[in-house]
């Protein structure tokens, strides 16, 4: 005998688990789908090469890869996100794609990380870009895409911090530390996780003197209206940041007429990510009631999105969705909804010969759009009850030969295992009834 | 430089193969979770051990896993199909999530095969089971599933071929040939797309005599009514093939009750699937349009699921869609629409000014439940509406800020290069009534 288990750091996603991940990917997929993007899908599988690039034979990904020889002897590994594939996809189907392009893409990426909680080996990314464009117009759209998305998710206290990377180094450069932007951005961005005092210790380390870092923090600390954020930092760092102060302006304008709400969108200029690879408008998006679980959706502008494997630049803009990050939180705070079944009524088998007209009854409610389960056995009522609760179904159906020969069932409602004789004729409305309250 | 490229076999889906995808994997779900099977998701890796089960070395799988060793030194391995990590699924949980059980399972699978046209090393399963019972409504619900799935997919001419492996044991016994029954089985198998020449020479390699090959081979062409079929073969074989025959006609029985036109189900007892763990009933179903690409949803009633990890016996039933080879047969034969958009109309970007405005129109247009794209930069509206074509948008909304003033936009139907003025009141309706008609 074999023990059944699964690999250290992988999990199973039984019904309770599946139903609501398949709710969030349903979610944003209507959302992408709504602003008219496609999606697009690439082998779990590449040539290793093609995944880690240039990278430094030191980088956290170099450990962290699944990555081995296949049949042929090619070194190749699992994706460990969708940025990369998507970067070798657009090089290589640009010229048959056109620009601008737009695209959404979910699916699996696996890491071998150390696992902590809510964080696991395989996990799902879901990425939204449009690449081929400079126009502010994209941003801004991201920024929409990222506001609709959230809400359609159900949360309605939500904040998306936006920045702009040439801000950030040309408050850097007005205060003379733009050779040390990189140590000092990595360091930033550790400031909403780890606090100030961290970071500052991180400044201290790469030289900063005690009014360079404190100059910084209080930037990256600043408050009040947006208008009075940027006011500020174009009054005190004037042509240093001149552009990204008017493309921020620009998306806050455009995101206020199309109607988001003024409160969603906060100028916030101690957010920078930590890649490299963001050179325009960044984005971060905090839930009210977790704020605990970080940025659930991250992106910004970057300048060239292929370069390794095309000589054609290809700018773009975009954000990801932390769907299975998302999934673990709510799942521990206990805020996923208790159900296994995706249906709305169960059939109780009351009688192995009518198998054929419960089925006929099911078929015609499904037809009028409900789900609706056949028990599979004869068993005692009781015990197909019991299933029927314990999959969480608010309702079952129970119906004998006396029952189908009249044209009705009795419609039980298992909470106050009260029973109702609905004629047929009116079942479908019935069990919509109570199934649409849920 | 890197060369942009995927693996041998790989293959990316863009968004033309990739909206057709999702609309098929749509489509399944509805039809399942109208079942009420809820979804499950395993993971890609797991250990080698448990895959590979105990396999004979010389197994064809054995030469086709993805199998490397992990950073923790763990033997793991690519799973090769939605089988085999259910039965540990099933065996792991069987206690907690209790009987009957049903599920549907979508996700990827890794095969280093051999490539051919339409298949690739990398592709979808789409498996649907329910166990813990052996009772024959399970297998008539897995025939219903079947039949409305391949309705809902499109499908107008199809037949479910069904049979019953107790049957074709009962007559091979009927006619003394119990013992070369394995050898029989897999012979048989390759009669559809092989033809009877291929069997009947295996047959002889298997030492039947000319008689013995002929009356499997007549057995197997027995063609008539369903009843007639199965009368003829319980005269035949009497107490050999009966339980076997009662069941079918059972099952038929159902379905037939359920609303299920009888010429959709078949009895044919010439299928019976290769693998060696079917028991009792066997499904396979053939397109009239693509009798080519054989059966597109095959599956059957097994004793026991997950006998290698559990001492609990798991009977059940299921059947399973070749998603991604309906895909390509689909894409071969030319039967996927052309088009590179989810959404319904594209906005042209007259004027940069109006992005803002151009996002409110749109997100207006979304509330009611329509896509809408708006292009990123303010380009020439002949180059806009070129991409507006060469993605597959039937509509343009068209205005500048006079239009907007009177609260009106361009309706441009993209075939006829008409245009129609609309107020911003009526738009929705306006798109819809095109975009439904799609």
């Amino acid at each position: 005998m074999i023990e059944p288990r699964t690999l250290k750091g992988f999990r199973d996603y039984p019904p309770e688990l599946m139903l609501p991940r398949e709710a969030l990917i349903d979610t944003a997929r209507k959302v992408f789908r709504s602003y008219g993007y496609p999606p697009i899908d690439t082998p779990a599988l590449e040539y290793t090469e093609i995944l880690l690039g240039k990278m430094d034979a030191g980088a956290e990904i170099q450990r962290q890869i699944y990555r081995f020889k296949d049949h042929g002897d090619r070194d190749v590994a699992l994706r460990f996100d969708l940025t990369v594939p998507f970067a070798r996809f657009a090089a290589q189907y640009v010229g048959k794609l056109g620009t601008p392009f737009k695209r959404y893409h979910i699916g699996p990426v696996w890491r071998g990380e150390n696992t902590q909680k809510g964080r696991y080996r395989e996990f799902y990314q879901c990425d939204f870009d449009i690449i081929g464009t400079t126009a502010n117009a994209a941003d801004a759209e991201i920024a929409l895409v990222i506001h609709d998305l959230v809400s359609a998710l159900g949360f309605d206290r939500f904040t998306i911090r936006v920045n702009n990377r040439t801000i950030l180094n040309g408050l850097l450069g007005g205060l003379g530390l733009a050779d040390k932007a990189t140590d000092i951005l990595r360091s930033l961005d550790k400031l909403a996780k780890q606090g100030p005092d961290v970071v500052r210790g991180e400044f201290t380390t790469a030289e900063l003197s005690e009014g360079q870092a404190t100059q910084v923090l209080n930037l990256a600390a600043a408050r009040g209206s947006n208008a009075e954020v940027l006011d500020r930092v174009a009054n005190e760092f004037g042509t240093h940041v001149a552009a990204g102060v008017a493309q921020l302006r620009g998306l806050l304008d455009i995101c206020g007429r199309a109607g988001v709400p003024g409160e969603r969108l906060v100028v916030d200029l101690g957010i920078c990510r930590g890649l490299d690879y963001y050179t325009g408008t960044i984005f971060e998006t905090f839930l009210g009631d977790l704020p605990g679980i970080g940025s659930i959706c991250s992106g910004g502008r970057y300048d060239d999105l292929a370069g390794l494997y095309t000589k054609q630049k290809l700018p773009g803009v975009g954000a990801s969705l932390g769907l299975d990050r998302l999934l673990a939180a709510m799942e521990e705070l206990k805020l996923l909804p208790k159900t296994g079944t995706p249906a709305d009524v169960l059939i109780v088998q009351s009688d192995a010969a009518l198998v054929g007209d419960y089925q006929r009854i099911a078929r015609e409610l499904r037809a009028a759009g409900l789900g609706v389960e056949l028990y599979p056995d004869a068993k005692k009522p009781g015990v197909q009850l019991q299933y029927a609760e314990s999959k969480g179904y608010p309702l079952a159906i129970l119906a004998g030969a006396d029952e189908l020969k009249q044209n009705v069932v009795k419609l039980r409602t298992l909470a106050t295992r009260s029973e109702v004789v609905t004629p047929l004729a009116g079942l479908a409305d019935a069990v919509r009834a109570v199934a649409v309250k849920r």
